[in-house]
């Protein structure tokens, strides 16, 4: 069953689209897999505890209950919020052009924040007065030029990023829950956001952001982006990891430099160094973007769409499984190099790293690479 | 008269070095045509009354007489210092390539500072405690790696670096005297260079520096430098003339960031966003020019030695005299220019530009253009 390409879903459809990923060891890049393969949320849940099972998982995969999502949308309904499937009109369409765009957005506020093509800024909890400042005035004269702020809500830079950009659309991209407010000191900027922006996130309502969110997190903070600002950033923090999501997306770096005594002034100035746009105001970056595009209905996010045709999936037999299971080990492997050394078509190796992962059996890591997962149930092929 | 490459000049030879340059209207471009066609600061000082009087100066060209010229050498000798020929090897090499070096040198203190490759660090004046103690820092490690600090000897950067840079040797530019202790507040500075390194200068001793001065003295900072490190700089500022000196001069440029709400980092700020390599840490230097390298004897060094054969001049006629000085106006021209304008041969061009230079009656740009003086005497061509 195929779906087609953009268009608004009704509310059974939705809950397809969050029931699949709500299943177990179904993140966002399965679930595209699953679509391709499938055509349809609904025609994947279908297949997935078989397709589990193929690989040895001995337990039956978790999937989640038609009741269960009912449940959660009732919840998101009640807290004022929505949830956005990556086929509808309303999700950000930089966004979904990403491999691994979350399938569903829980939005609180205006949906038509997102439509707006974003700058994002983020940096350094601990901020200096003059690295907020500098972040106010960036926000304010980027949401001035007409693009939406994105940032993080996170104390320091990002939340002055927000002020900044107020009464003007920001977009908080948060780790945890929409209806989850933290740091808890900003309640009042959580409450003021939703006014004219929103409160975006990929987690459940009520999830409590946790330190492994914050990396998911902070790529859906540059996805979202055309560009992305830092503004403080010491060493090895998670703005710089924002930063090379930025770039490995393919989108612009900026970074404010800062003197070299200043710790927190070392991860950008090592940013411009490794060729980040060195940025002293908005008009640096917007003079660099130009005016804001039309974010919708690209040539690009079209065919990009996650709902093409199903490809007709081949069926990989024990022997193959067994040959690309013994290639993994606890140290990732990139699939090339499967590929390499196994000698089988992609066709086939892509289906048992999908049943593998969906087994729990596989673990995904970035830049295209598996590692086997040990703690799954031992299995005698 | 040929006096050959590169080599030790008796005092007497040397003092036709120091007449030609202190004779009116002769430059170090002009030095340079002289000693390429004539072979020897001797013979130029010959030819030049004829020279002069040929491009229609009425009045005799002021040329230095050996009684001045031994009056200088001896002033110099007395304040301890020493003069320099360009075509002598104490000369510094870097320095030596350069179009318009000085052809003589005024050096009080150590002859050997010269030796060594140079790395520049200069900066604003009104430098903050932060900037200053970055040139303290960067000099330090920089004398520590094998360089000698060259700077300017002004108040903020300048004298922070080279007081970092001290007790190893450093080598101070001045635009006066180098007897002339400017500002006065260095007067402790002044004499602890000399101990192991120099303070020099093109001008004659007693000289007070002048605004006019400050250009020419930065073009022999970054001229004898392999590099020039920029600390603090506001926009339009000397330090910015000194790095574009450096870049057309083929030196690296380093320059030190900082926050765009300082004024003062606004500079090395924009050298960062043309290309100068944003620097942290004397490291960043270091590992970017790498050991010092040999300073003497380089094929560079010998092959723009300014003493080579004479070049046989052509004698422009007084029609061809007449047609490049109508070409010549106000506003500078190109040469080039001249050439295609005029039709008339490269070397008849350059005889006649260089007759009308010593007589007063056109002037040298920068970019190799020329303009009209028409403060010279009017005269009937």
């Amino acid at each position: 069953m195929q779906e087609g390409f953009i268009k608004p879903l009704s509310d059974e459809r939705r809950l397809d689209w969050l029931r699949l990923i709500r299943c177990e060891n179904v993140g966002p890049v399965v679930f595209r897999q699953l679509l391709e393969r499938y055509g349809s949320p609904a025609a994947a849940l279908e297949a997935l505890p078989d397709l589990a099972r193929r690989a040895g998982s001995k337990r039956k995969i978790r999937v989640c209950a038609l009741a269960e999502a009912e449940a959660e949308a009732t919840a998101v309904g009640k807290a004022g919020a929505q949830l956005v499937a990556l086929c509808e009109p309303a999700y950000p369409a930089l966004l979904r052009a990403l491999d691994d765009a979350p399938p569903i957005l829980c939005v609180l506020g205006a949906l038509e924040a997102l439509a707006q093509p974003c700058i994002g800024i983020v940096g350094a909890r601990n901020a200096s007065s003059n690295g907020r400042r500098m972040a106010g005035r960036l926000a304010a004269d980027i949401a001035e030029g007409g693009f939406t702020v994105a940032s993080g809500m996170a104390r320091g830079i990002d939340t002055a990023a927000h002020l900044g950009a107020l009464p003007r659309p920001t977009v908080a991209v948060v780790a945890g829950g929409v209806d989850v407010v933290y740091p808890p000191e900003n309640e009042s900027l959580h409450a003021e956001i939703q006014e004219s922006g929103a409160v975006i996130s990929e987690m459940p309502l009520g999830t409590v952001p946790q330190a492994r969110h914050f990396p998911r997190r902070n790529r859906l903070i540059s996805g979202l982006s055309l560009g992305v600002v830092v503004v403080e950033a010491a060493q090895r923090s998670g703005s710089l990891i924002t930063a090379r999501f930025a770039g490995d997306q393919g989108r612009e770096v900026f970074a404010v430099p800062g003197s070299p005594l200043d710790p927190r002034a070392r991860g950008c100035n090592h940013l411009i160094r490794d060729g980040a746009f060195l940025t002293e105001s908005g008009a640096d970056v917007l003079s660099q973007l130009g005016t804001p595009p039309a974010p919708r209905g690209t040539p690009e996010a079209a065919s990009r769409s996650p709902e093409p045709a199903p490809t007709p999936a081949p069926e990989p037999g024990s022997a193959e499984r067994a040959l690309i299971e013994e290639l993994l080990g606890a140290e990732p492997i990139l699939v090339d190099d499967i590929l390499r050394q196994s000698a089988l078509p992609i066709a086939v190796v892509h289906s048992v790293l999908l049943e593998l992962e969906l087994a729990g059996r596989a673990e995904r890591h970035p830049g295209n690479r598996f590692a086997r997962l040990y703690k799954a149930p031992a299995n005698p092929l």
